[in-house]
């Protein structure tokens, strides 16, 4: 039986990511994690006519070059990923570009975790012989679509996050060596009643707790069965509330062994307030910072929980609070 | 091995349909398949604030109709949803109300079917014993975010569609008697460059002949094969285009046996123009009409093949043209 506990599967033929690719936005490239990046922009437009063709391109990019790397060029046998913009149209027309057959999803900035459980499934079951899960998403289409035409140049708030200008891709294979996918774990909605559009880390912190938990139980396993629990992006503000919601549930977790990747993805100085977010956002420090220090034998087991704030413009219009969605994944080198 | 072909996967524990629910809205319940849906609306707002809050409410209400049918009230496992809204909000608050592990997917008005090859792939694995496959559409959510406010009573073009107001919901389960789910097929975007958002019928029908073409093959099937081939909301103009793009591939079809939801779901007087359209079209005519006609026996060997127009506002503006996307299920009473 693969199915675990409530809300998780356990792969007993684990998928292997082939293939790990990223690409960050110029923003990024003057990150603290630029080096573990494969591809750092200059010009965050690619040379498209707008930011959302743009970020079409990002995806396409690092999809060609994961297949070039895992599948010596040919095609995957299927393509599963999203973004934030609506009707997920960068995936949609990155879709449309490589030609694979597609499993569109929405899951915020949880999408490329759940791409990456769902992908596992299929191969793990047979359906797949090898997917791409990707995400991506791109501080321009992102601000104007959610927030305010960035002519405007509106101030921000000291707890909104920076869309992270970034897009990841892992290839999954059900064969060879590399870093295996070996559980994953399904969210439920968490809704805190946070009406805050700038206070992402709040509204998606509960959902977090909430998918680890889960997990852990599904799993019978204690935090420090994990090098490494890593959060997409809570942000600065948002960690501190999971460690505060995780300790009033009675779990202490080493902090040093709890990173975000939206605060991770900027220095300080670099003024994105409470930090990045976006689907990119733990799509690309996923499969680039993280996999690649286990690739090179740093981290062994690590637990990769993506959050979504599964908000819309017009519900932020219409006063709706916030529900939080998480998931995640266990990664084993 | 339960790979097909190219695209298709074949479920040899195929899940078995356990419960399947409807509901539409006022102009639906005045249409010629007005008898097969479970629920009928009287005012397309069930006592919300707003149509979004309305879309909600007919996701949740035909979702525990299903649980209450197949589980005796309990939670199913998984709920694998979405809908036409910008970040599927109609189904993240949906999934928030039932607070069922949540799989969030976007492929337009094809998403139902996506969402049953998705859930009939886990169940048929073992990752899950039962799980929601669910849509909704809604002429007021759609008309303002794609097209026009209500309140201009804009002229609509000849060719346009008219976004149902409608939910459809299959509650699938490992084992029990019913329809089953026995193959799907995942499509490929394809894009024949038609940029008129109000021409759905031809930017949709072309990935549907891909579709169809990719399942026989799959499959190594006739069109003979099925009962019925049932397409989502082509429309009338839509569904000539497909049987004109079919006979130029060699395949002649019994224009009896192609049922399209969104061409049979309203009266000509009506004034639909194209006819129906929306996530909810295929879905609630798919769990009404052509489900609980298999169970009276109408029909043995059905081919439901839903379709997705890939736009976006944005995408609109910026003069992209429209991917079409399709999806196929097989289903055996």
């Amino acid at each position: 039986m693969s199915r675990c506990g409530e809300q998780s599967f356990y792969f007993e033929k684990a998928p292997v990511i082939a293939a790990n690719t990223s690409m960050v936005g110029p923003k990024e490239a003057q990150g603290p994690l630029a080096e573990w990046f494969d591809i750092l922009l200059e010009d965050d437009l690619l040379n498209q006519k707008s930011w959302e063709a743009a970020e079409t391109e990002m995806q396409r990019v690092i999809c060609k070059k994961a297949m070039q790397e895992a599948l010596g060029g040919e095609d995957a046998q299927a393509f599963l990923g999203g973004d934030l913009n609506a009707q997920i149209i960068a995936t949609g027309f990155a879709a449309r570009a490589l030609k694979l057959p597609f499993i569109g999803l929405y899951g915020a900035c949880s999408t490329f975790i759940e791409g990456l459980i769902l992908g596992s499934a299929l191969i793990s079951s047979g359906y797949l012989d090898n997917a791409i899960a990707v995400a991506s998403s791109h501080f321009c289409t992102a601000e104007r679509q959610f927030r305010f035409p960035l002519e405007l140049g509106t101030q921000r708030t000291p707890s909104a996050h920076w869309t992270a200008t970034a897009a990841g891709c892992a290839l999954l294979t059900r064969t060879g060596d590399g870093i295996r996918v070996r559980s994953g774990t399904l969210g439920r909605i968490v809704d805190k009643a946070i009406k805050d559009a700038n206070h992402m880390g709040a509204a998606m912190a509960p959902a977090v707790c909430a998918c680890l938990m889960a997990h852990l139980e599904d799993m019978d396993a204690e935090p420090e069965h994990y090098d490494l629990i890593v959060t997409g992006d809570l942000g600065w503000i948002g960690r501190n509330i999971l460690i505060e919601l995780l300790s009033r549930e009675g779990m202490s977790i080493d902090e040093e062994r709890l990173i975000d990747c939206g605060a991770s993805l900027y220095y300080k100085e670099q003024d994105t307030h409470a930090g990045g977010s976006g689907c990119g956002c733990i799509a690309a420090v996923g499969c680039g910072y993280i996999m690649k220090r286990m690739q090179l034998g740093d981290f062994k087991r690590v637990l990769l929980i993506g959050s979504g704030a599964m908000l819309s413009p017009t519900s932020t219009l219409q006063a709706e609070s916030i529900p939080g969605i998480a998931y995640a994944v266990e990664l084993e080198a």
